[in-house]
């Protein structure tokens, strides 16, 4: 049995103004009809013969965002866990396999995040399949892109030699943090490096055992936690607790000290939708690299990216490589190469307090 | 007497998306409270000490609009004239001309477009005083404009010498199209053109007899379209009959013709508001060059020109000299020194019949 875990945290401030702390990117639409967290609840459910219904772990202030978004696509999830606080991804992932391990059995655990962008489902479920095998044999796992490119907005993987096992999957050698472009370059050419996908496989009791082992503090905070959540007593000063937990990533808090870690390779498309530079990648352009509305007017302009409320009229004249973004309350326009700078425009309306952030 | 007569044709294409067909720019706010209209009509009646109330010339489509910008500064219009069509000044002029023959009196008629741009109003009183008594002395007087610099949006005068009368006024040498940017430095260099400002000064009599002997037909069929009008009998057929006027300007069709005309240069700060790049230099402009809605954040960007709905938070990283406009239901992006090529996208929305025009 493969029980997915939906990590839905994280606001997504470089896709504002679309994306909004109050409604973050995985549940909004970009590229069709349904928005990045049905997606992923979808491939999930795809993604091998025997899935039970998704774990959903997200901010509190999402809970019914996300319950009515699951609803829409006729599917009951598991259980919506709720985090006080967004502290990374390892309590996230450890509330989860605290609750998985109060039921029968011992699932393997497939940990996604809820605002990637995945192409090519049949790919995706091979190396699926490849990741619960390794999993049911006690490793670790995670998923490592091959890179279509030196994409200096992505964390790489440095793998190590075959598994004894056989197979695609290699051993991990180090999770590096973004590299600049040169850096990037040598990661692809070198062949050794993978982009870092931020999604695992494990065995419910491998995880907790490895948590005991490696973050033993964020362990006994969160049984407590756990706990208290399921007697329905989490008092304020439980969820206080929570907020001063350390930050931690499941990459650097538990992969790195783990020994018995496998890199399955992906081959399949991928994107974690980082800015919005992903977002005219990973839509439909007319024959000058646009991503236009209806209707939208694009004289001598090339390689924009626009997006505008339904009905509104957008014209582009003798502009290139653009995004312009109007979210009815508010209006960004930023050069695509320098779209990553928009997290720190957002922090700044933090600063001010402003309601349109 | 002073009679002003306002020409509030033009449909401000290349100021879309806020000036429209059906609310053209003559009738909007761009710096102040006051839309160009009313500043029109305000600057109009502190132009000299006895001024009558103006007469205005519009498209029947604006009759309402008009009416209620006049009564907004609670001034009531001496009347207000509906053309059919727009077909240029002379037919629009010549109508105003015939309504104020009606009247007692011989006045000089003060002619100006009802979409531009004075400031400095002491300087441009001093020039209508001058204006004023070579009108009275029998002259047909224009304004040229001393140039601000070489313009290439605007139309030039070329002047003769000076005029027997004495006083700064010269005689008209002819009138120049829209010169390319080295014509206009060699305009500006040569000191004997000035900016074809569109305003007037003439006695009623004096521009009817000049209709008369150089716009013959014209003069002919707008007495017809003027009696029916005053009957209250305009029918279909005389409007159709106005809309095949030959579209001919005040310049062109007469001043250019008759034998004493004058010249008087006024050098006060002065624009037609020909396009958005008019837009940004008359506006207050923050140490970057940007003019920005209230709120709006510009993180290295300079030089843009951005228009917005109000409330709505405008970000702008990374762009330099652009116009960026938010009309709510149409939104424009354009280099500054392409935007008067929006007049041609407007024109492709006429073609498609887009109600956003």
């Amino acid at each position: 049995m493969l029980q997915p875990v939906i990590l839905s945290g994280g606001s997504g401030t470089r896709l504002w103004p679309l994306s909004r702390e109050h409604y973050p990117k995985q549940l909004l639409c970009f590229a069709g009809e349904r928005t990045l967290l049905q997606e992923t609840a979808l491939r999930a459910g795809l993604s091998a013969e025997e899935v039970a219904a998704p774990l959903i772990v997200c901010n509190e202030e999402h809970r019914f965002l996300v319950a009515e978004q699951l609803r829409e696509l006729g599917t009951a999830p598991a259980g919506i866990i709720l985090e006080p606080a967004g502290r990374n991804t390892a309590p996230a992932l450890t509330l989860a396999a605290l609750a998985i391990a109060q039921q029968d059995g011992d699932p393997v655990m497939l940990v996604m995040p809820a605002d990637h962008v995945v192409r090519d489902a049949q790919a995706f479920a091979a190396a699926v399949a490849e990741a619960v095998t390794l999993a049911e044999a006690g490793y670790l796992v995670t998923f490592g892109i091959v890179p279509a490119g030196p994409e200096t907005g992505y964390g790489y993987i440095k793998v190590g030699g075959p598994l004894a096992t056989g197979g695609a999957a290699r051993e991990l050698a180090a999770f590096v943090e973004k590299p600049d472009l040169a850096t990037a370059q040598g990661y692809v050419a070198s062949g050794d490096y993978l982009w870092n996908s931020g999604m695992f496989f494990f065995l419910a009791s491998r995880i907790l055992e490895a948590i005991d082992q490696h973050l033993p503090g964020l362990g006994v905070e969160l049984q407590r936690y756990d706990e208290a959540a399921r007697a329905g007593t989490e008092a304020e000063s439980i969820k206080a607790t929570y907020a001063q937990l350390p930050a931690v990533s499941i990459d650097h808090g538990i992969m790195e000290k783990v020994s018995a870690v496998s890199v399955v390779p992906g081959s399949f498309e991928w994107s974690d939708l980082g800015s919005w530079t992903s977002a005219w990648e990973l839509s439909p352009r007319d024959g000058h690299g646009n991503v236009l509305p209806e209707d939208g007017i694009a004289a001598d302009a090339s390689g924009n990216y626009v997006s505008a409320p339904e009905g509104k009229l957008v014209v582009l004249v003798g502009v290139h490589d653009l995004v312009v973004v109007d979210a009815g309350d508010a209006l960004l326009v930023v050069p695509k190469n320098r779209a990553q700078e928009v997290r720190v425009v957002v922090a700044s309306l933090r600063d001010r307090d402003d309601a349109r952030r």
